[in-house]
């Protein structure tokens, strides 16, 4: 028999994010599985437990704490050597998780509350799969408001120029990736502000920057990236001094004209 | 005194992907402008009233329908005049709105109920900063379950390849944007399948097709775009045929190791 997982995309920390469809996932659960960390998630974690208690009845749930596994050094810049290194920590994570889950009722409904949504870089789904192929489930995935819609919203603009494209990467890749022709281009797990390498090529980049996107600390800045950087250079390290972490998203574009431009952002000329 | 406006996305039509934020957003509002495209529309402006009755109070909110300006000829292929067409369109529609906010009263709270997220390939951001150049308006946006969340969680997949990046374009773009390093790439707006066109560059392409995201009517396919290809153009006429309209969304990607690779999806590495 298999069990039922529900990967539950919760948004960004504010409850607000949560959807109707992501709260009657939430109530389905008996257990939910949550991945310790150690303490710089500390709060993501009490962040997920405060949600649970706000939309769920006391006592209908509970948290499965499951050590992670340690990840080796991350020292290597080869990329086969990187992708099996994630591989081998993806394959000791799945055996933790399918232990658990082997050892609940066969009834038990397992859910995971991801943080933003599931789609965007989160290895959750991917570890479910492991864990399918370790022990039987059935996985059923609800999306949620990722960190870069957030930011969009906060900062009251669209994503893509007018019939333009969006480029979602990391700040690993984007000093080699970036290229006008890529539109607006979010960044996402950039712990470095790898923007800053792009000045000397582009410094007319426009940036949109928020920082605990949904969180009661939000942060928001826009601006010329040449006028912003080294504001947002000293911000990013006063943040994470005052609340221990800081995680940050940004879009940077170039001034219009320069970048997609062609084409229209309508939704009624989809209907075909 | 400036008028509140609330541009709320309200997902892809299922009132499941309704958030919180969303539902408060819509019970402050008083009068909700709907843009009437003519029939082709007629069910999705259906879709936001019933949504309306669902989850708001009879009597505490009213519907005020602006007839859309005619759009000229769009035979151009001049991007130039092509957008010179496109902002003249979306300045007529700013008179239409800023005249039927100024005959409402100055306290009344004015919602635009966007499909999916406002952020991705819809107007009505910029035309309310349109309209606030007419009349003052204070804009607040809330984002929503765009459809390409709704294709990645109905079809229990991550977006990005493992640290790999996500491009989001149009179907008028694809053919001549396509590339194996753009990661994922997911086609909004494209009436015609343009993804046909890839295949003799990229014959081993995969594709996750979805249409009516969130709808009763969804469809869902996956596979070898080579093998699906001639499925998703009888389906599409097919659809249009039975439901008098079709909206649809993909995404491609390549065999695990030919695109993304590097880098980490995990959250954890963004917390620096």
């Amino acid at each position: 028999m298999s069990r039922a997982v529900h990967v539950i995309g919760i948004g960004t920390g504010s409850p607000a994010h949560v959807t109707g469809q992501a709260v009657s996932a939430m109530r389905a659960c008996d257990v939910f599985l949550v991945a310790d960390k150690g303490e710089a998630k500390d709060e993501l974690v009490a962040v997920r437990r405060g949600l649970c208690e706000e939309l769920l009845e006391a006592g209908s749930y509970r948290f499965v704490t499951v050590p992670d596994p340690e990840r080796g050094p991350d020292a290597s810049r080869d990329a086969a050597q990187y992708q099996a290194g994630v591989d081998a920590w993806h394959a000791a994570r799945a055996r933790r998780y399918a232990e658990v889950l082997d050892a609940l009722p066969v009834d038990a409904v397992v859910g995971f509350l991801v943080w933003g949504d599931p789609a965007f870089y989160d290895s959750t789904v991917r570890i479910v799969e492991a864990v399918g192929r370790l022990t039987p489930v059935v996985m059923s995935v609800v999306p949620g408001i990722s960190a870069l819609q957030v930011l969009a919203a906060e900062h009251g603009i669209v994503l893509n120029g007018i019939g333009g494209p969006v480029h979602v990467t990391t700040g690993r890749r984007l000093a080699s990736e970036w290229r006008p022709e890529l539109g607006t281009v979010v960044v996402m797990l950039d712990a470095r502000l790898q923007c800053v390498q792009l000045l000397k090529r582009a410094p007319d980049l426009y940036v949109h920057w928020g920082a605990y996107l949904g969180l009661p600390q939000q942060e928001l800045r826009a601006g010329r990236l040449a006028d912003l950087a080294d504001e947002l250079v000293t911000l990013r390290a006063q943040l994470r001094e005052r609340h221990g972490w800081v995680m940050d998203t940004y879009a940077l574009t170039l001034p219009t004209g320069t970048a997609g431009g062609e084409g229209t952002e309508d939704t009624a000329r989809a209907i075909g």
